[in-house]
Parts: C-alpha cells; structure tokens; sequence
C-alpha cells in the first residue's frame, strides 16, 4: 500500500456524503491518500495527533471538512506547517452555510487555510493534485487531460442542446 | 493572592482594550480573576495547556474572547468542562463581526459556548459572576445591588434629559 | 419530587420539538428541571412573575428558547440575576434564522444571555450542567463522562466508515 | 399643559441624538407629546408601569426606539393595545444595524409593531401624525400641507442645482 | 354594504394567500375593509388612483402587501397621507425574503411606512384595528379580549404539554 | 435564417431551465437570436471567441447567466464593447444567491454589466428588446403592447378574486 | 442645444456626488443628456410625467439613482419602455448598502432595471453609451477608443509600481 | 536573477497597499516571486497570456488578488493548472467585502481557487510557500521557524501585558 500523499478528514461522519467526492476525484488521478475522522471538538486530542505526525507520515496535503463553527482546518493549520485546504460544510441548522464559510476564510495573519467553495470536496481534491502536481509532471500532465475533458464536457452538452432544441446557434455554425 | 475562579484569555494583545472590561466588572465585584494571552492559532499547545489545568487549578469559569476565525472558545469547550464563555471581537479586517460572531456561538451539539453580544466582554464578566452566585449568596446579593444601580443610572439619566432639554414627562408627573 | 434547578421556558408550544431535547439531556444527568411555556408577547405578565420568583423558588439556571423577534431570554435576564440561557429557534417565517440569533445575542452591557447555537437547545442543556458542576463535583465527573463518550462516538464512527467503506486510513493503523 | 397624545420613549439616554427629531416633528404639527427614558432591560418594571398607564394617561400612539437587542417596542406592544411604533437605531457595537431592525420588525402573529427605517425616529412622528389624523381633519390638513412642502423643496434643489452646475435639463424647460 | 375603513392591497394575486389572512383578521373584528390588486410596476396608474382616491373614499388605512422589490406600499404611502402598513413577503425568487423587507422599510424622512414581519399580514390588521381604535372605545375594547385570547391560548398550550408529556412544572403547581 | 441580434449564453447547462424564458420571451416579440453554452471558467478560450466575434457577427445584445462565482457576464463585457446583460442565477451549493447576484453586479468603473434579477431571464430578454427598441419604431410598439398585457393580466386577475372570494372591492365598484 | 438621447435624475440632491459621474463620462462620449431631480416619494407626480414624457422628448435611456428603499429606478421602468439604468446609491443611515441594491435589483417579471453596481454612475453612463452605439457606429468606434486607454492606463499603472517598487516582473521583461 | 516560483498579481494598482504584504513575506523567505498588476475586466488579453506562460515560464504558484466582483484568481484558474491562490479585497464601494470574497471563493467544480481571508495577502504568501515546501525539506525548516517566531511574539506580549497592567496572571506563575 502506498503512503498517503492527501490526507482527507472531516469533523463528522455525516460530513461524508460531501468529503467522499473528495476521495473519489484523488482515486481519479491515483493520487495515494487516506480518509478518516477528526473532530476538533470531541476528538481535540486525536486532531493534535493528527496535525503534529502529519509530515512525518509523508502527508503533503490535508484536506479538512467541516460544518458550523467549523474549526478544524483552522487548528490543523495551527499545528502542522502544510497545506491545509478548508471544505465548509453546509450542515443541518447551518446559518445558511455562513458559519461554516467564515470560520474556515476568515483566519489571523501567520496562518493561513486555503479555502474552496461551501461543499465543494472536489475541488479540495483537485487543488490538492495541483499543489502535489507543482513536484510532479505526471500529475501535471493529467491535470491538462483533466482540463481538457471539461472543456469536452461543455461541448458535449452544447451539442445535447441543440439536438434537443430548436435554438439557433450561429456561434457555433460559422 | 487568592485562586482565581475566571479565568479571562484573549487570542491576541490587541483584544485587550475590549477584554480589559471584563477584568474591571470582576474586581468590583471582588471575584479573583487570572488574565492572559491564549492564541489558538499561534500557541495552540499553549491552549491544550490552558484548557486542560483550567478546573484543577481552581477555576470554575474560563471567559474567551476573539476576532475574525475565532476558534479559542470553542477549542477551549472542546477539551474542559467548565463553562467556557465566549466573546466575539470586531477585529480589523472582520467580515463586519459577522466571522467572529458564527466561529464562536454555531458550536455542535456536545460543546456549548455560552456566547455573549459582540465586543460584550463586560456582559461576559456579569455572566460570570452570575454562574458563581448560583452558589454564593454573598454575590447573589450583590448582583441584585448592581441591578439597582442599572435602575439607578436610568433614572439619573432621565432626570438629565428632563433638566437639559424643555420636552414634557408626564409619566414621572402622574 | 426535587425542587428543579433549571427552568426550562419556551415561547410557543411549536418550540417543544427544539426544547424537549434540553429536558431529555437534563434527565440523563440526572439534574432536577421544570419545563413550561412563558410567552414574552402574549403572556408578559407569566415571564414577570416566571422572573421574579425564579432564584427564590430554588432555580439556579434558565433555559429560554424563543423565534422570531425573540424577547424571552432577554427579558427574564432583564428580571432576575440568575443566568438565562438564551436558544435561538428557527421558526418559520424567520429570516434565515438571523432574527432570533440577533434578538437573543445582542443584548446591552449589564444584561448578559448565555447564547447557544441555532437550535441547539442540547448544548444549553449541558452548559446548565457545567454551570450547575462548578460547585457538584458529582456533575462535573458526569460530565468528564459525557465528554468521553462524545470521543467514543467518533471511534465507532471511524470504525464504521472503515468498515463500509474502502478507503485507507493510514493514522488509526499506525 | 395639554395631555400628550403620543409618548416617545427610548431604552438609553444616547439614543436622544436619534429620537429628539420626532420630537421636534411633533412639535412641528403642534401634537401634544412626552418624552422619556424606558429601559425594557434596565428598568423592566417602569416598562410595564409605562405601557400599563399608557392608553388611560389618554395616549394614543407609543413611539419607542431602541438599539442592538431591542426589545422595548416589542414589549410594550405586548402590554398596552396602543399601537406601537418602534425606531430601530444604530447603536455602538450593534451588527450593522441588523440586530435592532431584526428585533423589532419579526413580532410574532398578534403583537404587532409598526417599525420604520433605521435611525428614522422622524417617520415614526409623521406615522403618529398620519394615525390622528385618521380622526382630525385639521391634522389631515397640515398633513398634506407638509407633503406640499416636501415637493417644494425638492423643486428648490432643482433649481439649485441648475443653478450651481452647467447640466442641460430639459424636462423643466419643456 | 358599509364604507370600507381598511384598503387592503397586494401587488400580485400569488400574494392572496398570506394578505387574506389581514382580511380574515378583520372580519373577526368587524371592521369594514376592500380587499383588491394593485401593482405598483404593471398598474403605476391604479396605484396612483388607489392613492389619491383613498383618504375621499372613506379609507383610514391602507395595508399593502408585496413581494421582491417590493415599491406598492412606500409608492402609496408617497401619494396619500392615510397611514400606509406594508407587509413584506417571501416570493418565489426572492434573496431570503432581504429584498421585501428592505424595499418596504427603508423609506426616507418624509414618507413613513408601517412595516410588520415578513408574511404577517395578521398583524398588519392588528394594527390597523388600533389606530382605529385610538378613536374608538369599542375597537379598543375588541382589542383588550382578542389579547385575553392570546393569553388564553398560551394557557390551554401550558395544559397541552403538561397533559401530553411527564415534564414536571414547579412554576404553575406552586 | 435571420442574422441574429441578441446573443443568449450560459455557464452551464444546468441553467437552461432558467435561461430559455429569455428565448421564449425574444421569440415572442420575433427578435432573431442565438442561444449557446459558454463556459468562463471550463471553455475560456470559447469566451474569449465569442465575446471578439460578437459584434461583427451582428450581435447587438448579449445575455449571459451564471450562478456561483458567475464570471460570464463580467468578462465578455472586458472583451466586448456591446451591452451585456447579466443574469445571476440561484444554482444548488449558491450561497442563498448572493454569490452570483455580487458577482456580476459589482463590476468596477469602466466595464459594466447590465444586472437583472436573480434567475429573472426573462427581464433579460425584455431589457434586450427595450436596448433595441431605441432604434426600431415597431419594437417601441410592441414593448407598449406588452405593457398593456401585463395590466390586461392584472385586470384579470382583480375579477378572478372578485369571482372566487366574498372580499369587497369598493376601489373598482366606484 | 441637441435633444437629449440620456436622462439622468437621481432621488435627491444628496445623490449628486455620485451621479455627476455619469454627466461627465456622457460629455467625454458627446451623448446629448440632460440631468434633473425626481424624487418618487417626494415628486410622485413629476416621477410619472418624467416616464410618460420620456421618450416623445426624444429620449432613448434613463439613468436613475437613489438610495435606501430606492422605488425610483423601478417606477420609471412601470412607465416607460425605454431601458432604465438603476444606480443603487449608499446613503447615509443605509444598511450597508443592501437596501438600495435589493430595492432597484430583484423588479418582478416584466418590468427590467439595468442595475449596476453600488455609487458606480459611470458605468450606468457608459452601459448607456454601449446602448446608444448598438446603432451608432461612430459610439461603437468610441467605445474601443475608451476600452484601450482602459488597457493603456493598466499598462501605465505597471510602468509605475516597477519604477517605484524593486518587485522584479519577469512577465513584463521576457 | 532566479526564476520566479511565485506569481504576485493584482486586479488593480489600489491593490498594491494589500498586495505588497505578500511580496514582503516571499522575500522573508527568501523564495523568488514576480509581481504586477493584472486587470481581468480591463487587460484580459494580459490574463490569458499571463495564464498561459505561467507554467512554462517556472511559476509554481500564482498569488492573484482583486476587489468587487473579483474574477481574476478564478479566470487565472480557468486557463493555467497551476495552483492559484486568491485574496479578496476590500475596495471602495465594496459591500463590506462580501463581494469579493463570494467571488472568489465560490468557483465550481473542476475549478478551484485557494481563498484566503479578506485582505490577508500575507496568508496567500505563506500558503505559497507552504506548497513549496511539500517538495522544499529547507522551506519546510523554514516554515517551522516561522510558526516558532509566532509564538514567541504571542510569549512577548504576554510578558507585555504582565509589566503593563495589573491583572493576575496564576497560568504562566504555575
């Protein structure tokens, strides 16, 4: 089994229906990583154990979850010197997704945490490949294999438009 | 010197002009008091440390404030049991408070913060004082003197009001 | 039967879903209660007298759940000295939430509410608790218990994941 | 001394700066008024006392501003059947002004509160002049006197401004 | 048929659902009312025609009724000097129901809006019933037993619960 | 095949149920248009394209929608020099919508972008038309139509209530 | 004098700092305007007679700005078919704004406004340009001119930060 | 001269006050980086090519900060694979920042863009740094240096507030 490079944890078990497309995107690109739970208020024991063996277990990047007052990216960033990439979680009796949001972005100069956009796990993933992929020509050329198949994806639906449509489209018809 | 029973801690030096009036509220009303630095992100084995002596060393309440990703509050929640108050500090460079506000009162069930008003640090002390008096008729009593002197200050101020400007008060005339 | 130390008052029968989560929490500690309806806006009177009476009537703690433009905690706090929890209901027609959160957070200096999150009516439970355990050494074990088995929690759920699911998890097989 | 028809009340001697300019309106239109200090949070007792009296005293209209949590508007509402219009103001420390406008616009079904814009204690009087004028035609004259001014000064500050600048405006010179 | 002393308007028919609960309401008090359609963006003429037309044809008040930017009430309340009450309310589209509530409240000095909670046209009745009870005993006294009611019901709930549920109630068994 | 004049595109196409309303209503008032898929932040370089070739292709109008972090509008506006109308749209993961509404609306000094409603289309394609209407006599005219359907509805809708409700309508019955 | 083809009003006089921007930008492209106030809470009449006159004056855009409940913008649009560039203006005792961005932005279906962004009248002016030049070659032209010293004012804003800074630029210098 | 590693880019010269923060840090570090100013909406031929030579000309990373509706950190991620990192600026005229942090932080899938807290350039910088390090055993030396000289100023300014004030501090006397 290959060392993890990512580490994915979230603050909660039901955080996973949103992290694991963070796995699933990694699995994608054969990135190696890990997936557990951490919770920094009923486990902040396990969080410290986590952050501070984090570079030493050959982690290059954690990618953290979490929903409310959502400090568990920010107390990894407190801990370990990588990366840390912040998914705020849109969870139950969420105030519309802000708590979360803020308490993620808003960290004090010294400390930063790099913040993706409200449940988007996948784009944790894929930042993670990009930090990972700026030591790695592989994974850089799979990332603009990657690139090149969203643009694809567009084209495909572009086309499902006008077959199911009767909209002109001179843009494409020149 | 005698134990203190608050603890007061702030994540950085320049919350002092807010948490100071915490300090002030618990020396009138007599209550032994510690105050310190704790930064979450800066010193967080420093906060374990804290949090973890905090009901052996004698204290029966811990006051937190601060700013934009506040996280020392709730962490602190997350490894004692005392009654952990927090304090919301507008810091330069908040999102309008809104940040420190979510970060410290949307805390999951299991770990309470009891939340107080932003910048209210002297609300926290009061909130203090009165946890102490739920076992302290010496402080019960003089809660209720320090409402009197609420009443008092209100009454003051209308008699100010009355004297300095000519708008009738038929109310206080009845 | 036990002379309550914690009152639990709401403003609306239709907060009973919220509330009932604090009584259930209180009798699992075991910790004496009572739990009734006070409306702020349409029995006023019932929250003077629910005040007034409170610290004499052997209450150490209030509980006060309310939506909307909610009054209650605010009000009760207003009264007495004892320590008024306050628990901010989402309650429809309420706008996102925020109207209760700002009603109940953002009182003025000299009248604190303990706010908790959202909903949370479970964490005002336990933040009773702790208040009540800074003079019952007995509570206080508890609620090391209590903490504990929020720890155990997380465990089984890693176990759980681990087992449903095939993702590697490197720190736990350490 | 004529007995007033509306009272202004306010929870705090800083919020005079706000709330005098209903009075002056009041003065304006000649309706007899008072003027004074409740704090629902520091003076809950002169509330009831003050909302209690207010419809035999031979008042017809209650303004009443408040800041941050404010629950003054709301509360009278809750003991008098006067209508109760409330100015939310921007006090030190408040959210943006959202947590006195969330306060006092979101009274639960059968409370209601007549709120205006923030800081607008000047509305509030006219709103009062326009409800005693629903039953004195000498009021309802000065009423639509006054709207007649507020077109005339609009018309001045046309003129000033053709005045002062060199824009073409060839609406008026039809 | 008797002089309607209430105009209630909204600006679409989708609103019907939340402003008949206004005309509902004064039926119950037996205020005379008309309940009709105005937009203030697809009938600028009607509107201006209700506006003019309103304080002639008997109205004592209007209560206006609308959705997104929401122009109909502060529009009415710049054409007629009748107290205009506006309710806000959450339309399909609408950002939180942020823009009803801002568009309505925020009126400049001159022209006041009477604005509720959003969607509570229950109490934008309620409070057309007291500015006309501020010129009759009668109203007034209908005001004094539907707040007996109010309170009434709050009793029944308190019997409710302790009925349905084993929660104990120290308050009311005293 | 008439060259067409208004140019409809989307960031995905997930917005085409929002995004044809503006191609219903263009169809309606027989503007010739054109209805694709460009994507700012997956086909950048189709941007770029489309925004550099839209003019001399005809275009006069272009309508672009997108949720999220909605790059669309603003950058074909950094290319082109023709109107551009933005659509902010509410796409799942939006925070409430004010992603997209600010987005596209806060545009700096020098590139501005036409913005409509939240998922209001079809106000894109009226504005559209009105943009065209300045040069095209028989558009004015038809625009003036449309006005009066939009009053012809509300007339409709007046008798609809009257019809299925006992409410009276005294405005109408004059 | 040449017949304006822009009218720009604005709600008060208070709005002219932001608003003359978009009267200087207008002589910069040599669009005839003209440039008045129109209050429609203040001016209602005139605000109809301004919409209705609109375009038999020759007229072919309307710039509107106004803050707070800002219904100026809206109403026009109600009246006129011509396009309406709202300018939603932060006045003083504003809600940060959102007021008047909610109040000219979220119009019902059927009724457009052009927003732009907050206090930004120079791009309402140039959004107006672009409108005028969908017919007007000679504007068009302009607009390309304007859109390069755009890009030529960048390019001098480098030149100023390398001579003034010692920050190397390698993309400058390859 | 070294290759720059870092890309330092800004929407806009008004930036720089901001921007320069990130650049002091790099050199601190003493890892090579590039900066000038790149506008998405007035030089986007310059963002692309930006873009597109980033990679190739030795960028590992690209720091990108903007205010409004900030489109630069996205439409940099949009063409380049590298990993971008965006810093949303408080403009003027910004809505109290929410602008541009929306903006930036809610990209869709497939596109990430690594948001940092309002106006915290310096955090952007060492995230840069930090994904430097994954690959940098003498960066990663280098960062824990850093996280040392935090807490040792946190140490300072305890001792600070110790010599300057009176307060009790019994944590740091154990």
């Amino acid at each position: 089994m290959k060392t993890p490079e990512v580490g994915i944890v979230m603050g909660s078990e039901s955080d996973l229906g949103v992290m694991e497309t963070a796995a699933n995107m990694l699995q994608q690109f054969e990135v190696p990583f890990e997936l557990t739970i951490v919770s920094a208020h009923r486990t902040p024991q396990r969080l410290y154990d986590y952050a501070q063996t984090s570079r030493k277990r050959g982690l290059k990047v954690i990618i953290a979850g979490a929903g409310g007052a959502a400090h568990l990216p920010g107390m990894l960033a407190a801990i370990t010197t990588l990366p840390v990439i912040g998914v705020p979680i849109k969870s139950s009796n969420s105030i519309d997704g802000w708590d979360s949001v803020l308490s993620i972005l808003q960290m004090p100069a010294g400390v930063p945490v790099a913040t993706v956009a409200l449940n988007n796990a996948q784009n944790a993933a894929l930042l993670s490949v990009q930090i990972l992929a700026t030591h790695n020509k592989d994974l850089a050329q799979k990332l603009d294999d990657y690139k090149r198949t969203l643009t694809q994806k567009v084209t495909e639906s572009i086309e499902r438009v006008q077959t199911n449509y009767s909209f002109p489209n001179h843009f494409d018809e020149r």
